[in-house]
């Protein structure tokens, strides 16, 4: 059995019990019942996914992941491919918004180069973890072999699966590619069934001519390659990328072990649709930290059956929105352990419950 | 000339300068131009509020303020009225959800007595400034004179203008305060001009048959008392209450020197709406935290003008949802201030750029 098959098979539904006392617990609190909305709910489905009735988010990761895409060559954005590789200078370096953000939630930052198209220097916080120097352009033949996709979801499995080992109560999943949102909507088009045109956006900022060029460089990818729909691994070679199948990996990881993941936007979103089609019950373990102002990634999350915690218009990637969704799972963890219950603070209940 | 006059003369319209610097910087950091969204926008006004071009949000407070409400003899909720006094105490020994969020974010509570039903222990962490011992039944006569009215938002602008004078970098807002839902619903009809009807909620959990009730009291108390919703003190008098008033003399405060305010939900929201009506400029020092689970707090922040940065459906009020808003504010002025530059980080910029 391959570490694909063996993760999924590990990934059992949430804790029904776990989640039961923690709701009860909720119901116990100095405050109205559901007062707290979206975090109380956010607390139950820690303790389910955690498997215990107090959930702890103290231990908290964030793994970005970089890769380049070939599909560059047919000018989908405005940005040189040297900057993939520059910006994981600046992961490195702690200058990017994602390591101010981390930060700011007290999460350490996991850096892979899952296929970056040049080599990179050596770093202790690097992980070179290449399955490839850049995908092939998909406009011509498949972004990736077989082989490759399955490497590249397997790395994921195995980063996340050691950090995890460390210690951890959390996963955020980031991502840096430059060119990665036209896979991405590639990806959100074959898995979701929707048009091309519904589900691509303007990327880092692409005008009304690009944005058309764009979608009909995506159109051009799936009729040649034709992704099976049905077949995620497939999806993933064809119109995937090196840093979606490895985040995808994460996910199923993170899952086998009982850790939710808080997923950032468009292209985590897209690595989620390759894992949730490979296992539908790892939705239970996803946390939609935010929606992107990209317009695919709504469709994604309906999908799925996500709803995001944020609305902030954020579009950035790296992992940001994550890290902001990891404050928040915090938040909920900590209110409902840490928050009075109405004997210990000696307060008096609504009426209609006496 | 009285203090609220002379506080409303201090307040001026945003520095444009350093707005402009600050929007100017976020066009050099190393991501695409606007790509954190709202998180650009809250830097830039941010540095308006303080006037610098790098804002700094690191000394926080959340000043939440308790009262009573004589309208709770129409049964207007289910929760009793010893509950305020409780829930004070609840504050002070840190287990209720405002001292766990607090805690997360690391910013400190100003806990005030505006106007409990009864006597309160001396506490360290409390400050006593009762303007009366809750306020009348406003069903049957106005909620508090014109001199308390007064009283309840110099009380503010003196609370905060002494933590200001500590140092302070943004203060949220927070109430406490059985039956508080009351009066803020009938100072948001008052003054929006909404129907009762339209602006008010269930509270802490109301029936059907319980929110009409709710709706019936508010009318009569508008009716009886004629408040003149061009007069905000006369509004806050008729029909408000003192931690509402004191909420409001903590915008004013806070706006004339210059320190941004986050406010929480419904009841900072009528607060807000006192403010605002008396100085109008103050809306821009307000950050609209989160959109509570009452309906009327839609209708206050489009009133103003305000977009809430949370719809997390909480309506706990304490300050809990401007706990989260206050993180979200440190995040803004963080990736402002501590991202690297396309420069320093030697990262190409886009192509159409060059």
């Amino acid at each position: 059995m391959n570490k694909i098959t063996s993760t999924i098979k590990a990934i059992k539904p949430l804790d029904k019990a776990a989640m039961a006392k923690a709701q009860e617990r909720q119901g116990t609190l100095t405050k109205p019942p559901g007062s707290l909305g979206r975090l109380e709910e956010l607390s139950i489905r820690l303790a389910g996914v955690q498997r215990k009735p107090l959930p702890v988010i103290k231990n908290k990761v964030i793994i970005t992941m970089a890769g380049d895409h070939g599909v560059v060559a047919e000018k989908v954005g405005n940005w040189p491919q040297e900057v993939t590789a520059q910006m994981v200078g600046n992961f490195l370096h702690g200058g990017a918004g994602i390591n101010v953000l981390a930060r700011q939630v007290n999460a350490r930052i996991i850096v892979a180069d899952m296929g970056v198209a040049r080599d990179l220097a050596a770093h202790p916080s690097l992980l070179i973890r290449k399955c490839g120097y850049g995908t092939q352009n998909m406009c011509i033949c498949p972004a990736m072999t077989a082989e490759q996709a399955v490497q590249a979801i397997e790395t994921g499995i195995d980063i996340v699966s050691a950090e995890i080992a460390k210690g951890l109560d959390i996963v955020g999943t980031g991502d840096m590619g430059i060119g990665n949102t036209t896979p991405s909507a590639a990806i959100c088009a074959v898995i979701t069934g929707k048009p091309v045109a519904t589900v691509t956006g303007r990327g880092t900022g692409l005008s009304d001519d690009q944005l058309k060029h764009k979608v009909n460089v995506i159109e051009r990818a799936i009729s040649c390659n034709h992704p099976d729909a049905s077949q995620p691994l497939d999806v993933l070679a064809k119109v995937g990328g090196f840093e979606i199948g490895g985040l995808a990996g994460v996910m199923l990881g993170a899952a086998a072990h009982h850790v939710p993941v808080v997923i950032d936007g468009f292209i985590s979103g897209a690595a989620a649709l390759i894992a949730t089609s490979l296992a539908p019950v790892v939705k239970e373990y996803l946390i939609a930290a935010h929606l992107s102002a990209e317009p695919g990634h709504q469709i994604m999350l309906d999908h799925m059956g996500l709803t995001p915690l944020l609305r902030l218009d954020m579009r950035l990637g790296e992992g940001t929105g994550a890290a902001l969704g990891i404050f928040l799972a915090e938040a909920a963890a900590r209110t409902l352990a840490e928050m009075a219950t109405f004997t210990e603070a000696q307060v008096s209940e609504e009426e209609a419950k006496k």
